[in-house]
């Protein structure tokens, strides 16, 4: 990061940047998303966000808008500038050629093929390159996208809708509905936003949940695979998290015999404890290109997830009604003795949906 | 209520005399909040608010800053003037010899003293009078005084502090503190507004809690008495509840042998199925004159106050922390077996104290 010191008017344009970029969140997986602004005496000449991984690049659209006017002016990116040959030619060069003067990015692009390439291309052209303004927000923004590259593995959120009292189902399992219809519906625009929905045996043969996105209205999205932990393969005959067209992948030991006659999507992880290696699970969807996961499923894996320090982020619904002590919790396994023990949250979002209270959490890390 | 279409300068107003009714929130314990406002020429030339038992009625406190101002003018209450000699003179005479020509009422007074006598004297005084604006507003501003009056019960809050899992201690006990230092001093303002805290032997044993108000600020409060129930009056020799010149009552089985040495205000109620009844625990405490109750307690007697269906508000603080399947519910005995079962509640105000998020619901009444 440089020592710039960023004008109001750079806040006011990286923040419009920022607000285009999100217009991606449904369809740029696995890339990243990105918004530019392009600007010439105070004043917008051009605009675009990536829209879809294999179409044009945010700057590649701000400058189609821009035109002529791009000559001399300032673009204000969300990330560095891409200076490789990807699927579409290098960002830095475009805006080379565009005679842009100077560029303001919010931050580095880790991704390697990047890695301050980009900047030092527009540099050694001539350009004035400033960066880290709000890059905060820039970071939040593509959690999912360098979860991946910096981590190896998917950014996690696990979702549960609880009643007041903190119990996800009845003792008997029934769990429909604790929370609102509004509450449910909520739900598809975070399932939209990843690149997997995951869940577990047990779910399935509870619950037979469909694992798919449904907006009501018709916003573009790109649909997520099915993730089912089935360390048997006992479920991979049956359920609707099998029909339609979005591919379902189970993780299983490697002990499992796949049935014979069932086309299946498949992939062996170790075994510790009677459990699969969670890291492993998600390490395998790191490689296949996955940014955000979205688990929805029952106590003990939500719980295992959590144990094993693989949550990103908790998605709760909780509901205005109380099921008593006898219902189901919301994790297993926590292995909690003292309460210094207790699992410490941050709160980064809470907000009425319909009657329910939806709240935002990310553990602290210790 | 009359017919009255009230203008937007009513409105104006009655919110103003609601606001100055609550400024005596801690202090009028046994009565009921009331402010008044005396307008003439659509200007304010009187305030007042009644402000403690045994001292001036709002109406009284505005005639006396408006003066000669009153005469003609029109008089905003959040109440029905009295009629009767109580430990004041008769308000509706205060009224009708300052030569008010009118008075606008959000609510007849259901104290059976009043319950329309005061509207009837002021008619017969030939003082125009419309009753009904924001009588909603006014019937939650005195909701407690209500309780008592209509139902010979005292309204009855249950105070929890929980983890996001729903957990008010481990297995072990600890509770020392899931919630924030901020969460602990916001309790104390509803403390304040009560004219009894309650809890059980199993709370004070295991926590030994005060159940004093500490308020940070100097504000003026009428210390609510603490109430135990211990059925076999087994902590009376003991705790912090009976520190301080706070009147402590213990309610106990007729069965309990009160110990000789120890000086007590107790009173036996009956025991069904191994619990006080708590019915006639909060019936007594309405004759002793207790609006608001407070209960601060474990899962056993806050379930218990639940399923009798006597729990007319929850203040429920929520931590960003988890517990863990094994730490303690918040409710036991609820004896919910089908979704249909579940307790419905109604969130009626939502907000963040500090870290935890507080949320204040009351039960549907099905």
């Amino acid at each position: 990061m440089t020592s710039t010191t960023f004008t109001s008017f750079d806040h006011r344009m990286m923040a419009r940047a920022l607000q285009l970029a999100e217009r991606g969140r449904y369809t740029t997986k696995p890339n990243p998303m990105v918004g530019c602004v392009l600007v010439k005496d105070e004043t917008i000449v051009g605009e675009g966000w990536h829209q879809r991984a294999g179409g044009p690049h945010a700057e590649i659209e701000a400058l189609k808008a821009a035109g002529d006017a791009a000559r001399s002016a300032t673009a204000y990116l969300t990330l560095e500038p891409c200076a490789h040959t990807g699927r579409t030619g290098p960002c830095a060069d475009a805006l080379v050629e565009a005679g842009v003067t100077k560029v303001v990015a919010a931050m580095r692009d880790p991704f390697p093929q990047v890695a301050g390439a980009g900047f030092e291309k527009l540099r050694a052209s001539g350009i004035e390159v400033a960066d880290g303004l709000m890059e905060a927000q820039a970071r939040v923004l593509n959690r999912a996208f360098f979860s991946r590259i910096e981590r190896g593995r998917p950014w996690l959120r696990v979702k549960l809708g609880v009643s007041l009292d903190g119990r996800t189902a009845l003792a008997n399992g029934d769990s429909k509905w604790i929370t609102s219809a509004e509450s449910r519906e909520d739900v598809h625009h975070w399932r939209a936003r990843c690149g997997a929905l995951l869940t577990g045996a047990g779910t399935v043969l509870a619950d037979d949940p469909h694992l798919t996105v449904r907006l009501q209205d018709k916003t573009d999205f790109i649909p997520p695979i099915r993730v089912v932990l089935d360390p048997g393969l006992a479920t991979v005959a049956r359920g609707n998290v099998r029909q339609g067209d979005v591919p379902t992948l189970y993780f299983h030991a490697p002990d499992a015999k796949p049935p014979r006659d069932i086309p299946l999507q498949r992939h062996p992880v170790p075994v510790t404890r009677g459990m699969l290696d969670l890291k492993e699970v998600l390490e395998e969807l790191g490689r296949r290109e996955i940014n955000e996961v979205q688990v929805e499923t029952g106590a003990t894996l939500a719980g295992a997830f959590l144990h094993a320090g693989l949550v990103d982020e908790l998605l709760i619904y909780v509901a205005p009604v109380l099921l008593g002590d006898k219902a189901r919790p919301m994790f297993d396994g926590l292995d909690i003795n003292t309460m210094t023990d207790a699992l410490k949250l941050k709160l980064v979002d809470a907000r009425q949906i319909g009657p329910d209270s939806r709240l935002l959490f990310q553990p602290e890390v210790a």
